[in-house]
């Protein structure tokens, strides 16, 4: 299975799905990052290439391969160009699975990630969200055990020194309370918590040969699709 | 894994979840189908028997085993009794995942029947509501491929001659329709959609040694999880 | 068209659809009204009587015909036989809309009146819910224009003396300004306030011969309902 | 009655609303399309001018007068100048319902659309959303009976063969689904779906004179709207 | 101020809303906790004389008065019976503020609760509703500081002894790290959550004469609320 | 305590939370009001002098502090720039708690305003959402006794002369009938209602020295909130 995990900024795909690439990257599947500006204008005070080569470090702490999207930080907008971009990253990675920012959230670049994601992941069955601190309303009901992975996601967290030590949003125990109290709301240990847009679940792996189900044309009319009350003459 | 689906009456599981069932035991699940009613009150006329018999039949033309609730038909309700009823299957069973009927239904068992199963289930990590003809509102997020079922949902679903050919609820062609409906929601073929109360995934199939991920001893103090402001002393 | 008006309690219904029933009335409809207890528990200290010589002077000032369930007033449940009772009325007018309490409500009876009503109108095409001063959450999308009818919904109240001089829940002058706020919401003057559980719109003046629409069988076969990827063979 | 359909792009209506739209023209209703943009960007490879005259045919089949709103594929903005291109259309054939894309939609363009409609419509009683296949969350309540129309609907969306045969969101035989699956939640045969943003019904077939009802002077003063303890000296 | 926290069994009320009991408390309001049940059947084997004096050392040990409700553990139903056991606490203490289970609740007893007490608090302005962990569906948005009593939350949750150490369901890390989580989303330090059914905010410390402010009867007649179009005459 | 309250044009501040500022004016609180625009593109055919006039009369009589944002009107958009000039207000007068538009409306720059304010205020514990004539969804849970206020709020309105007499989205009397309307579902007599973001509640007056809570230390190591199992080594 092939993964993209999308963010504004970096350090947004740690927070809000770091534990859960984890878990792909430890199951054999292929992770990739799409991270969409450099941060330029996060609380580093401008130290953009600080950034980037710590999203890079974490990346790689993660086993995931790091794409960058180009765009400027803070001035993202959901306009054909954006989902361009996000398009061209899923089509690269042919990903199966994506983890973006949920919609409703009060920073403008992340409700434009969400925005462009969902209009290039149109035609793709499953979409996660993942909460970010500055997320607004977020009703999860699909999770993944994090209990095996929160020392690695707090560790590639920790790569980002320059943002978690002066910004006021990012506090690093309420990440490991967080991941705790989804996991209470899980029914497991430790979970990150996804509002899916849409997820088609993979039961695969026997598969019965098609002909042995019955055939739809040996059953009763009544349960015919096209009815003559249609009008289908 | 082993899957439980839960249903009031007698073809409740085959409308909702059928078609998920039989990709289960496609993909080697075990599959238990627990029916709490015999339906007796249907458009058959007090023919309980016939029903029972129909609910037998097409159970085994889907490869799962049977239940009996033993309750009511028309008279379900969710008290203590109930759950255990419930929850004797579930621990008999080993349920992993449970389908049933979606809370917000028209019909006083169907509500029971969810209502109770979400008791009984309170520790299990994946609880998924299906579609009743009933059903009052529903938000499907989380979706199963019945593309190579469809078939085998109806052949299923035309063992239940007596109540199918009676009952004004259930529409044959609707549930074919149905199916493609959510298909087209879930960017697939043909679909049956979930509401989730919580769905863990399973993303298991390779695991690393936990030993390869950093350990939070060696992270810096700011990730400490009580600091000293709380008052720890 | 047949209207049927459900409430618990007399002056339930005048409170919460009276003027929809009066612009009902006003337009040929006709209107019943089936009031499910007397009302025995209210604040006149058991004067059930008076509350049933109220309701019928009321339910005559509408134009409404009235219909008693002969349920116990704070002992309503929404078991089958209160469903039955809601049939049978249902049948006996041939209602094409029924208007019924929200079913979130803090009054046990109010509720179960609520969903009794969605199980007996289970087949029904039209299911309106309106406000009581008891309703919790409430998010109304259908409106009817009661800017005629809100003195005759008052007069209709008024008949009401002996719960509306002594319930600390009827407020008359909140009446009139839940119309008003109401009508600001629907942009026009005054208005009452439903949530529909399913309302097909009646669009049938004028209708076209059918034969003047094309052919379903004309079209190209990427049109047909039942692809042979299904496996329908 | 008038009515007035938006959309963004050719077929969008037809997809949408079309069944509606007919039922409306056989009703004998005034109907008009907006479209605010020529799909130039489509899947048909830049062919604008094919779209505009598959959209000019449809509208012909539908019975519909046809305005276009000259905005740019993709690039719709819910800005003032947006707004005011439907105002003018909303004044000059003096609707009174309108539908238009639900405000929750992965396309740019659709939200832009539903939005700009929301705001030039400020003051209209009755808007309607419909679903595209790029609709998200979606909570439909009103429905429109187009068992006598979804021939027709069919017809009028294979008049845009550019757009069904080339793009991969429009699948023909899911339209006839939904119309069934949202017809079984109607508990009628074949529907069009609409979320309400608000509906005020008209019920206006014969009227009473308002002389019959009672005047508010008459009652007793609990009634009055503006109680002393306001403070209204 | 008198505040009313009310639980369905021992332990319920520390769970949910104890650190808001003892920031209260604190502030000098009147605090009294209603237990309606025993908690017979928790798992302490009907120890319910055990789970009785440890919720007495509870309440002591937050400066808060204990009620019991004398209901039976799970036979709880929010019939008028139990309606009217609220109904008298509430009385009693004279409550401004109540706290109560959420309404959507796994358990039985919970929900019943939760239904009972909005029965009877129906005249009453603020209506909290906390999180218990059968809880389901739960969107607070109203919160209290309650960094400096985590510590004493956690000391009278300790007094449980007999539920906690053998409940599935409680699990004493879960709740620190949940009042971490709920303290991230207030964006303070560690709060307790809370769903409002209703809460009118305090302002008062100083007032104004009322005298100050216009009289409505100097306004322009636009503003009168009776409109002669209303036909009051 | 420090109240903004935020709008995006004169008088819609009044309109939302008029009663609200008047009680937080009355109970001693600082009370300031930023306005976005100036609105130029009112009713009033670009007077924009005029409402500023009238604005700066309205903030007079309510005590309260006037800033102006310096916006154009009708071109409001959410970028960062919006987001600096309410963050620079936020700042200088050291807001408490902020009131500002719901964020849905059908109005491009109430939606605007209200993005802007929650990313300025993403670390603000108090944000209470108004209702405007134009918001569309809207479900408040939050609510102010304004009885002693409908006076003033109208008599501040009523400063906004050339807006109210010749818009037809403000409605006078519907303002009045607004505020008995919530103030019944306040259970209180007039109420201004408000959707919170987030409302940490204010429990103060008193409070007991931090030392007289129990340690954390001194609890079971059940209540550790790291568990062995995480791994923290």
């Amino acid at each position: 299975m092939s993964v993209l995990a999308i963010g504004s900024h970096p350090d947004d795909i740690e927070l809000g799905c770091g534990g859960a690439l984890l878990a792909h990257a430890a199951a054999g599947d292929r992770v990739t990052m799409l991270v969409l500006t450099g941060g330029e204008n996060g609380p580093d005070g401008g130290r953009g290439h600080v950034r980037r080569v710590e999203q890079e470090r974490a990346a790689a702490l993660m086993g995931a391969e790091l794409v960058w999207g180009g765009l400027q930080d803070c001035q993202v907008v959901p306009d054909s160009a954006t989902v361009r971009v996000v398009e061209q990253t899923l089509q690269a990675v042919q990903a199966d699975l994506v983890y973006v920012h949920a919609p409703d959230d009060s920073h403008q670049d992340h409700r434009a990630v969400a925005s462009a994601t969902l209009g290039a992941a149109r035609r793709l069955p499953r979409v996660l969200h993942y909460q970010s601190p500055s997320t607004l309303s977020f009703n999860p009901t699909v999770f993944v055990d994090v209990t095996a992975h929160v020392g690695g996601k707090v560790a590639a967290l920790a790569c980002h020194a320059s943002q978690v030590e002066m910004s006021a949003m990012v506090e690093p125990d309420a990440v490991v309370a967080s991941a705790r109290h989804w996991g209470a709301q899980a029914r497991i240990g430790y979970a990150e918590a996804f509002q899916p847009t849409r997820m088609v679940l993979d039961l695969s792996p026997v598969r019965r040969t098609p002909a042995e189900t019955p055939a739809l044309a040996d059953l009763p009319a009544a349960w015919a699709l096209v009815p003559a009350s249609l009008g289908a003459r």
